[in-house]
Formats: C-alpha cells, sequence, structure tokens
C-alpha cells in the first residue's frame, strides 16, 4: 500500500525525463511541471509519446489563445470579490518585499495554470478518441522559454501546519493531494491558512464554483477542438493492459482538478491587491 | 495500443470473481455490475478487497435511503420535461409488449443507478483517504437480492447503426465509452437514436444539466459521509505503485460518469409514459 500517489519531481528525473520537463515548460512558457504531469509521468513511456504527439498543436498562437480564454474566465460569477488579505498580513509583519514575492508566485501560477488546463484537455480528448480535426495552415510561435522555477514545499517533508492546511484544502476542494499551487503558497503558511479563511472556504464547492469550473471546461474543450491536428495514436500508445483505463480516469481528474487549481488561484492574487 | 479500454465481463469471470460479481449485485439489489466495476476489475487484486471495504457500509438502511435521495433528485431542474416518445415508436411498429420490455429494462437501470454512484462515491472518498467517520449502531438490512440479469450489446460487436449511436453519445457526453446503461438502451437502437434525437441532445451537458449532475454528486458525499465506518485501508491496497493514481483517477471520472447516466435513463423513463 503506497501512502500518496507517486510523482517525480524535476530532481528526481532521469535526463530524458528531465530535458523533457524542460522542453515542456519552455513550450508553454510555465514556471513549473504540472503535478498531473509528474504523476502521468510515473507511466512508463507514456509521457515522451503523448508530449510529442501534442506538441505541435500547442505551440500555435491559437494555443496561447485558449490559455488566455481560460484566464479571462476563472472568476467566480455572481460571488463577491474576495476581501484584501494585505491589511491581516500587515499585522503579521508582512513587508513590501514578501508581498510582492507572494504576487509574483501567484501570477507564475496564474500565468501557467490555464496552460495546463489546454495542455489535458488535449490529451483527455486524444485518449478518449477526440483529437481535433485539425486547422490546418497555422504555424508555430517562437519557442516561449521557460520562466524561473517555483519553489514548492515537498508534502513529504512539510511541517504539522502545513500538512494540516494541505489536509483541509484537499477536503474542501475533494481533492486527492496537494496541487503545485498549494505547494507553491505553503511557502508562506499564514498566506495559504488567510486564503483557505477569507477567500476560498466561502465559495469553494458551492453552485457558482463549480459553475464556473465548468465553464472552464467548456471553453478548454472547445478551444482543443479548433487546435492543429494531436496525433491521437501517440496519446493512446500504452505498455500495460490496464494503462488506458489509468491514464484515462487520470487525465479526466486533472482537467476537473486544474479548473479548480486556476480558479483558486486567480481569486488569492485578487486577494493581494 | 489498446482500441478500448479492458474490462471483464461476468462470463469472462473466473469462479472468485463472478462470485464477487453475484454477491455485489444481491447485496446491493441491482441487475448488472456495472461499467466501472467491470473495469475496476483489470486491476489485479485491487476490487476483492475494495469491497469487502464497503460492504458492510452499503448494507445498512441508510445506504438504501441514499439510493433514493439521488434518484429523487435526478431530473434535470429547469430543463422542461422531455416530448413523450411514444407515438413515434409506435409509428416504428412498437407495440405494448415492446414498450413494456423497455420500460421494465430503464426501471431497473434507474434501480441500480443511484446504488452504483454510492458504491463509487464510497470507494473515491476512501481512496483519497476519506472515509465516512463512522455511524455506529446501525445494522444490516436483510439481503437485497439480485434481480435477473439485464442484457447488454457488446460495443464489440455492436452493428454499424449502434456503433455510431454509441459514438454520438460519447461526444456529446465527452465520455470514454458506452455505459452499461446505452449497452442496455442498444437493444432497441430505434429508441436510442430518438432518446440522443429528442431526450437527451437538448439538454446534456448544458448548464441545467452539469448543475444537477453536481447536485447529485454533492448529494452523493453527503450521505457516504454519513454511513458507517469504511475500511479505508483495503480500499487503498494496491498492487503496483502507479496503481494508487490509477484507481484514484477512475474513481473519480466513474463518479461523474454515473452522475450522468443516472440523469439520462431517469429522462429517457419519463419520455416513455
Amino acid at each position: 500500500m503506497s501512502d500518496r500517489i507517486e510523482e517525480i519531481r524535476r530532481e528526481e528525473a532521469d535526463a530524458a525525463l528531465g530535458a523533457l520537463y524542460d522542453d515542456l515548460r519552455a513550450t508553454l512558457g510555465v514556471g513549473w511541471v504540472a503535478y498531473a504531469c509528474r504523476v502521468l509521468a510515473t507511466f512508463d513511456g507514456w509521457l515522451p509519446a503523448a508530449w510529442a504527439g501534442v506538441r505541435p498543436a500547442l505551440s500555435v498562437p491559437a494555443a496561447r489563445e485558449a490559455a488566455d480564454a481560460v484566464r479571462a474566465r476563472a472568476r467566480v460569477a455572481g460571488a463577491p470579490a474576495p476581501p484584501s488579505l494585505v491589511p491581516a498580513l500587515r499585522e503579521r509583519g508582512w513587508d513590501d518585499a514578501r508581498l510582492d514575492a507572494a504576487r509574483g508566485a501567484l501570477d507564475a501560477l496564474n500565468h501557467g495554470n490555464p496552460w495546463y488546463l489546454v495542455l489535458v484537455t488535449a490529451w483527455a480528448e486524444a485518449i478518449q478518441g477526440r483529437g481535433p480535426a485539425g486547422a490546418d495552415g497555422a504555424t508555430s510561435e517562437a519557442p516561449r522559454g521557460a520562466p524561473p522555477e517555483l519553489f514548492m514545499v515537498d508534502p513529504a517533508s512539510a511541517s504539522p501546519e502545513v500538512t494540516a492546511l494541505f489536509e483541509r484544502s484537499g477536503r474542501l476542494h475533494f481533492h486527492h493531494g496537494p496541487s503545485s499551487d498549494y505547494r507553491v503558497l505553503a511557502a508562506w503558511p499564514d498566506l495559504l491558512g488567510l486564503a483557505l479563511d477569507e477567500v476560498l472556504e466561502p465559495v469553494v464547492r458551492g453552485p457558482a464554483y463549480d459553475a464556473t469550473a465548468r465553464e472552464l471546461l467548456v471553453c478548454a474543450r472547445e478551444r482543443v477542438a479548433a487546435l492543429p491536428a494531436i496525433d491521437v495514436a501517440a496519446v493512446r500508445v500504452v505498455e500495460r493492459p490496464t494503462d488506458l483505463a489509468a491514464l484515462t480516469g487520470l487525465l479526466f481528474m486533472y482537467q476537473r482538478f486544474i479548473c479548480d487549481v486556476t480558479i483558486d488561484m486567480i481569486r488569492v492574487r485578487d486577494a493581494l491587491g
């Protein structure tokens, strides 16, 4: 029995997987390798083929526009804007530098989450046999380049305070483990605690939140359907008979998981002014 | 590369799995073994432990009440009732006997789908480490008994007409394959085609439909949280390191898949008067 779902982090990756992680970050222009990708990397042979199968489609302007469209829809419609957390953080001794560091990390997360929703949606549709028909003629953009890598707290060695915050977030969202985003925010446990109290708990898994998550999913699907052709066969290459089921389920789950986290982090960023 | 997610059907099961399938049907009182269970059975060793881990909790009156509560919420709120399909079926030569056979199959599906949502929700929560705390003192009901087994069309040998209907339903729902329910309805391709045209396509994956699916999920979670204790460790026993991720993803997916199918089949039954 494993206690935790296995993943392969950048520092644990062999040379080939490390190069794939770096290429993925540079192609999408994102500051971390998503939890979904780190878990999918544990299925022998799948990630290299699947990444090669979608990489060209994600290199065109329409992919960037898809991520932008998701990002633009990620505020919870019908819910009041979150309160500012700045006064409470100031009371806890936060100075401008610390506030700016947290804002910078959130900006990086908010840039990347919609990209990962597009990537995982492309894989999820392809593994179910529904790759985009292929809008031909689009040419690739210049490589987007990898921003600096975000620091994450490792759940295996987190403090009891952070572990309790991770568990609380999991119960609140009905998630199976802490997303990369929560591991990044855990560098500031007081911010993470306040964000759960004031910004997230009042809305997460309520009807308006779930309706917003649904909108992101629908938006991502529509945009992915209009991308250049994806190599569906490459995404469906598996080594063991059970892997097709496993990957279908995991992609379905992470697609929805990323919708939630996308909403959360934009909301937390709004609360930092 | 597999073309299709593997599953083990009753007639393919060895003696031990066949006995488990029969016990599952008799314990819940349902007329088929769910697609989710047939796929989960392909993960060596998992289903026997996981079924033993939830069986006592599903034998109490509160489990039946949970299924009843799900069933009572499964009509799409805010959508008009579906039109009657009876005149169009009569035009196609349907007599009372055929109508009653289809109604009987739908009644059996509508009895069982909420049970499977409760079962898969119990597993999904447990594998994520959130088993019910355990409402003690409840005693098991008498075994509910297995109704006659429903006949399903095998997708591997379906007619081109039925294959096209299965694919259409998959695209419409964003599902990875035809549920048991669709395989049952496929015994009457003209009914399945009319149901897609008139009853399902106007609502499936729209905002009101997705909000109803969300209500079923929330209802099932709340009811499961109030059941007697589940053996979480038994549900988390896996043989291979990747299986914990695989099963977490699959349970997450089938939980939502069953919500959709529950709504669909009650709507189709309503259209048969």
